[in-house]
C-alpha cells in the first residue's frame, strides 16, 4: 500500500507544526555549531600573512518582516524572519551563515514554478540555512552549503554543498567528494551518483563554458522516503559539511601566499558573482519573494576583480 | 496614406543592405571618435593621485564567430563579429567600447520575446555600440552609453546613456540631463519626457529599492518616423554623449580623493554589477544569443567590494 510521501501516517507521526519546528530548530542549531567551529579556526591560525590580525568573531543580526500582509514589490507576501551571522576574520575574509523561517503567499506568477504552490493557493512555508565562505587565503577553497525544507501543498527538502578552490588541489577535492559520498551512501546508494551529477549540472556557467568549482552534491524536491528519513539525510548533509570543511581549511590556512595567487583569487571570485546573480535559484527565490536583500547578497565576495 | 515605418518607399529609398551598412559604419565611426576623445583625456590629466602614471591607450581586439551554422548552447545561431576596444588608464580605470555586427537565428524560445522575430522565422540582424566606463577617481561619474539597430521582420533603433556618480554632483547631473534634453528636443518634443522616464524605470534595482544612478535617457523599439530620421536621432544620441561626457570627466579628474571616497566607490560598483547581471536586457540578450562573453562582461567594474 503506497502512501503520499511526507503525509502523516502511523510511520510518520509528526504533525505539520512539529515538522516545521524540528526543521527550523535544526537549522538554527547547525548555524550555532558552524559558528563555533569557524571561530575556533580563527583562534587557531598560527602563520601566514594574516596571522598578526585579531581572530574574527561572528556578528549575529536577527531580522523580521513586518506582519503587514501587503504584497511586496514582487507581488508575494512574506512573514517571518531569520538570523544573519557574518564574520569578517583573518581566515574567513567574509563568511555568512544565514537561517530563516518564513511563510506567506507567492505571487501567482511565481507560484507556477514551485511544486504544489498553485494547489496551495500560493501559500508556502520555508526554513533553511545558507552558508557562503570567502577566504583570505587563495590556497583555501571557498565553499557553499545550503539545506532547506519547503512546504506548499507538498513538502520537500533540498540543499547540498560544493567547493570552489582557487587552485585545484587533488587532496582537498578527493576528501570533499569522499565525505559526501559516505554521507549519501549511508542513506541510499542511489543518492550520491544522482546528487553529484546534479551538482555538476547546476554549478555550471554556460556563458563561460566552465564549472563554478569542483562540485559536491546538490538535491532538491527530496520527498522520497518518510519525512523523518528525508530530514535525517538533510541533517547528515549539514553534519558532513561541519566535519569536512574545517579539515580542509586547517590543512592550508597557515601557508604563505603570493600577490599573484591573491590576484588570481580575486578574478576567480568574479565567476562566483556571475553565477549567483545570473543563475542561482536560491538568489532568485530570495529576491523574487521579497526576502532580506542583505542576507541574500551576503554570498557576494568581499573583494572582486574583473581586470 | 500611412506607410509601414522603416519600409522602403519614395521617402525612404535605402535598401536593406544600405541601412545595415550605414548603421554599422556609424557605430564603428563613433567607436573611433570616442576612443580618440578618451585617449586625449588620458593625455591631459595633470594632477591627482594617478597623474604620475602613463596615459592609457585603447587595445582593440576584433572577434568573429565561426560560420558553422550550428546552434550555440542557448539554441541560437550567430554569425558576424565585432571589435572590443578596452583601455585601462590613469583616468579611465577600465573602459570598454564595443561594436558588433551580427546576424543569425534566434532559438524559438528567445524569438518569442523579440518583436517580429517569430514572423521572421527567428532571423535577425543587429549592430550596435556599447560603452561602459569605470573611472579611477570616485569624484568622476561612471557612465554607460549604448545605441543599436535591430532587424527581424521589423526594424528599430534603441539605446540611451545614463550616468552613475559615486557622489552626486548637482552641476554634473544638470549638465548631463540638459545635454540629452537638447538632443531629444531637436527631434521631437515628446521624446525627452518619455525617454527620461523610461531610463528612470529601467535603471532601477527593485531588490535595493534604489536607482542605479541619476538616469539619462533610454529608448527602444524606435520605429516612429522614417528610418533615416530614426537613424539621425540615434546618431545624435551618440554625438551628444561624445560631447558631454568628456566635459564632465575633465571637470573633476584632476581633483584629489580620499581612501574613504575610493572605498565608497568600490561598494557602489557592486550595485552596478548587481544591476547588469540580474536585470540588464543587453547583458541577457548577449549571453542568451551566444555573443562574445568577454565583450559583454567588459561592463564589469575592474575592482568591486561587497564588504
Amino acid at each position: 500500500m503506497s502512501k503520499a510521501p511526507h503525509s502523516q501516517t502511523a510511520e510518520d507521526p509528526f504533525s505539520l507544526e512539529d515538522k516545521q519546528d524540528q526543521a527550523a530548530n535544526w537549522f538554527y542549531s547547525l548555524q550555532a555549531m558552524i559558528c563555533t567551529a569557524f571561530e575556533a579556526i580563527e583562534d587557531d591560525l598560527s602563520a601566514g600573512p594574516k596571522a598578526g590580525l585579531l581572530a574574527g568573531r561572528f556578528e549575529k543580526t536577527p531580522w523580521e518582516r513586518e506582519q503587514s500582509g501587503q504584497p511586496n514589490a514582487s507581488g508575494s507576501v512574506l512573514h517571518g524572519g531569520g538570523t544573519m551571522a557574518v564574520m569578517r576574520g583573518r581566515v574567513f575574509e567574509k563568511v555568512g551563515v544565514n537561517v530563516s523561517r518564513v511563510h506567506g503567499v507567492f505571487s501567482p506568477e511565481y507560484a507556477k514554478n514551485i511544486p504544489g504552490a498553485e494547489e496551495s493557493g500560493g501559500h508556502f512555508w520555508a526554513s533553511g540555512i545558507s552558508l557562503v565562505a570567502h577566504m583570505q587565503s587563495p590556497l583555501v577553497p571557498a565553499v557553499h552549503m545550503n539545506t532547506r525544507m519547503i512546504m506548499t501543498s507538498k513538502s520537500w527538502f533540498g540543499g547540498g554543498a560544493d567547493l570552489t578552490p582557487m587552485f585545484e588541489d587533488a587532496q582537498d577535492t578527493q576528501a570533499f567528494h569522499q565525505a559526501f559520498k559516505d554521507c549519501c551512501d549511508q542513506h541510499d546508494p542511489a543518492y550520491y551518483p544522482e546528487f553529484k551529477a546534479w551538482c555538476d549540472r547546476y554549478f555550471f556557467l554556460p556563458h563561460r563554458n566552465e564549472p563554478r568549482g569542483i562540485g559536491g552534491i546538490f538535491y532538491d524536491y527530496l520527498d522520497r522516503k518518510s519525512w523523518a528519513e528525508d530530514f535525517t539525510f538533510t541533517k547528515d548533509v549539514g553534519r558532513t559539511f561541519l566535519e569536512i570543511y574545517p579539515q580542509l581549511v586547517r590543512r592550508s590556512m597557515n601557508r604563505e601566499w603570493t600577490d599573484e595567487e591573491r590576484e588570481h583569487q580575486l578574478i576567480r571570485r568574479g565567476r562566483y558573482v556571475e553565477f549567483n546573480l545570473l543563475y542561482d535559484r536560491g538568489t532568485q527565490f530570495g529576491l523574487k519573494t521579497g526576502g532580506n536583500t542583505e542576507a541574500i547578497l551576503m554570498s557576494m565576495p568581499p573583494e572582486v576583480k574583473w581586470p
